[in-house]
């Protein structure tokens, strides 16, 4: 298949943008903003890649209103950003070639919530925490849990998942159905509510982990679980990353259904615990969640017990009141800030990779003397029921030298990962940092088949340029 | 979106054909076959579209092999019709435009199994039970049963599901890789072995559900599941579908991770009962398993127990026994050769539709007013937890008054799932018979979409031209 390349683009004139500009406001009034502050929050996120902001930002309210400003920005050929949350950590909502970022935060409509078929309709601006605020007196949750407060918009968008994900699997497993504005405006909706379908091509796939390179999610049909009868969480430290790794394949072999089962290194628990005040146990640990009835969570508890036990773990210690699992959860969650507090003022590099599990420890290790070996500072916390693992060098950016070793590291880990079958990203996504190694991990005809489906979608490459496969 | 239309094919000539034939037998030797017989064992499956024979079939032993016979086909553009076991029902791999019949029957290899991991990567002409046998021994299992004893290809293509799927999901849900060889011949990987990715365009599902009309699918990465330490079945009649479909619904709500609950109509019932000389009971029947720890499964149905009580549904009697349990499941999954013993001599009509849950009941009752207004034998049975269910249709197709009857009443009942906010099928898929709904289904906007997709991957409509959007 030949490899057919989006021309790469370059950035409207300011002619284009003060006519696209002067329309958008003529309709949307004062939901369009220019000012420089809003443009450089919509230029940026928890990324460490540049500032680079849009020219302009508007605020639809309607799928109607994101459809009639997609129509003008490709009339004027001019770049659209959909903008969630803003919380993503590779680059992927930069503006690189300018354009108008689509911020979705006034799309907050939970529009359904179907008790009876455990799903829901949501707007993208919905963040998964007021989605589960609205959701608990009806005795249901979403289970997909990045740590951050994403919307529901930007995690389809990026493939999210987190610690949830072992058991419950990651957004492309929790999404029934899009509603999506294509680049030339046109709505579509991927699917219908159907739990299963084999009714043809699965459009729902192909918008989720797209980034907004190929069209905006404006309503997300998601699947609901009940809030378990019973939960208990606990820790359990390990003399090694190697025999936290080994118990975690076990426990998953044993097929005990854990619902969150996490590692943090030594520097990462050390971090958590100047940060909230805690006193885990600084080594390698794991923290693990059961869901189930009362007596199944606490088989599921017990049983893991002895499988830690077999790998020289413990003590394993359980959390049941719900004050105490909160505590340590929100320790969890705020991982990425106390990491950050490890070195006041530097910048994080957040980065992720994924391998086989029979491999995570492997490549955990590796990566642990390569961070020794390079002199960083660089927390790890893995998912590790998947074999996906976070690490989160602290540089000084404005030390060109100091950034030149984190680079090269973040390209040995990507490396290390791809080599033992793993991938560039678990569940960060390409953003801008890590396109470059599409290529070597999919292939080249793969990735040609990427430009084709992109350039077939979005043939004037106005959604999201300079993100995944679209120079 | 424009709506891109592949051109409508014409078949090759037989010149072509001719041409072709030889530079494949030249290379392929008596793996090339051009007899009557095979022909059109391979231009029909277990669908009612009449016999469509390809112009010969050709049986490769590698990904290599494929590709050659691919860029062979792709040279003198003509139609390439992957085949694996032939149990689809909706006429997916006839040859309306006559080709080549590429049947991966040879591909039988289990590349590799890995335990740890719970994967294994299988070539596509593997069998589930074969790969199931294969399975036993390390103590885990591939949990995607259909009924038929589909190959793992076919059942990638189609998106299958089954029995199982209310708890293990669907191929959508199992599948971490795909080996594909496109439609000019290159070879190329979907993902890598790494349980999640963010790592771009999910082309996975690009190619699950395709129906062999992007590309053939010659290497499949599956995820595994330990055996369940415990697993016990039972039956519980209801006093109408409503009142089964509350207790499943309620089931689902209380989080019982119920493994299998299927529902058999009172036609079905008596159609199993004939076949497997059983005594069910001839109301509307659920049939369950449990899955999990001794204590666990005990739980789970005795929680079962209380629910369908609730409804008025009972005695919940149980199968802990294995060859009860065995001898319970065979006459499910024969329960489409039971059905066809209602009328000997017709020719069985297996079709499918998938609601919400919510509104499964309602739609299962409708449907059997049908039927009985029809005047049609038609049982149904249904994989209730997804609100997916067939039905079977018994007919004469030598007589076009009924012929006539059965395509009215299958009209009728896709239209009825969609107007629920369902699909037109759950799991068989599309093939030729489901085609005409896409659009209704879909809408304008993704069933263009869905055309340029196919533009795009397959410019020449080589792959398996006729089928889902391509004429």
């Amino acid at each position: 298949m030949n490899a057919l390349h989006s021309s790469a683009r370059s950035k409207p004139t300011d002619a284009v943008i003060a006519s696209l500009s002067a329309e958008l406001s003529g309709r949307y009034g004062d939901r369009v903003v220019t000012s420089v502050a809003v443009r450089e929050q919509h230029g940026h996120s928890l990324t460490w890649v540049k500032n680079q902001p849009p020219d302009l930002v508007v605020y639809p309210r309607t799928t109607e209103e994101v459809s009639d400003i997609v129509k003008l920005c490709a009339a004027h050929e001019v770049p659209v950003i959909p903008f969630g949350a803003g919380t993503s950590l590779e680059g992927h909502i930069n503006a690189p070639f300018g354009g108008v970022s689509v911020d979705v935060s006034l799309m907050k409509r939970i529009v359904a919530v179907h008790d009876e078929d455990l799903d829901c309709v949501v707007e993208p601006g919905v963040t998964r925490k007021e989605l589960n605020e609205s959701l608990r007196d009806k005795g249901l949750f979403f289970p997909i849990d990045p740590g951050a407060d994403a919307s529901i918009g930007g995690m389809v968008a990026t493939r999210a998942s987190g610690t949830n994900a072992v058991r419950y699997g990651t957004m492309k497993d929790v999404v029934l159905s899009l509603t999506v504005v294509l680049p030339d405006g046109e709505v579509m909706k991927t699917a219908s509510r159907a739990k299963k379908s084999s009714a043809g091509y699965d459009l729902t796939h192909l918008f989720i982990g797209s980034e907004g390179t190929l069209g905006i999610i404006t309503e997300i049909t998601l699947k609901l679980h009940g809030i378990p009868e019973a939960i208990s969480a606990g820790i359990c430290p390990f003399p090694s990353v190697k025999a936290a790794c080994d118990a975690v394949i076990m426990t998953i072999q044993s097929g005990i259904p854990v619902a969150r089962i996490e590692l943090l290194d030594e520097v990462q628990v050390r971090a958590v615990n100047l940060h909230s005040k805690l006193t885990l146990p600084e080594s390698p640990l794991l923290l693990l969640e059961f869901h189930g009835s009362e007596a199944g969570v606490k088989e599921q508890a017990e049983r893991f017990g002895e499988i830690a036990a077999e790998f020289d773990g413990g003590p394993f210690e359980w959390a049941t009141k719900p004050e105490d699992r909160s505590r340590l959860w929100q320790a969890r969650h705020d991982a990425y800030w106390a990491a950050r507090g490890l070195r006041p003022g530097a910048q994080s590099v957040a980065t992720d990779v994924c391998v086989p599990i029979s491999r995570l420890a492997e490549c955990v290790d590796e990566t642990k003397r390569d961070i020794l070996e390079s002199g960083l500072i660089a927390p790890i916390v893995g998912h590790v029921g998947d074999g996906n693992f976070h690490v989160q060098p602290l540089v000084d950016t404005d030390d060109p030298a100091e950034v030149a070793v984190c680079e090269a590291f973040v390209d040995r880990l990507v490396r290390r990962a791809l080599a033992m079958e793993g991938t560039c990203t678990g569940e960060h996504g390409v953003g801008q940092k890590k396109m470059k190694y599409l290529e070597i991990e999919h292939g080249t005809a793969a990735l040609a088949l990427m430009r084709i489906l992109k350039q077939a979608v979005d043939p004037r490459n106005i959604m999201n340029p300079g993100k995944i496969v679209a120079l």
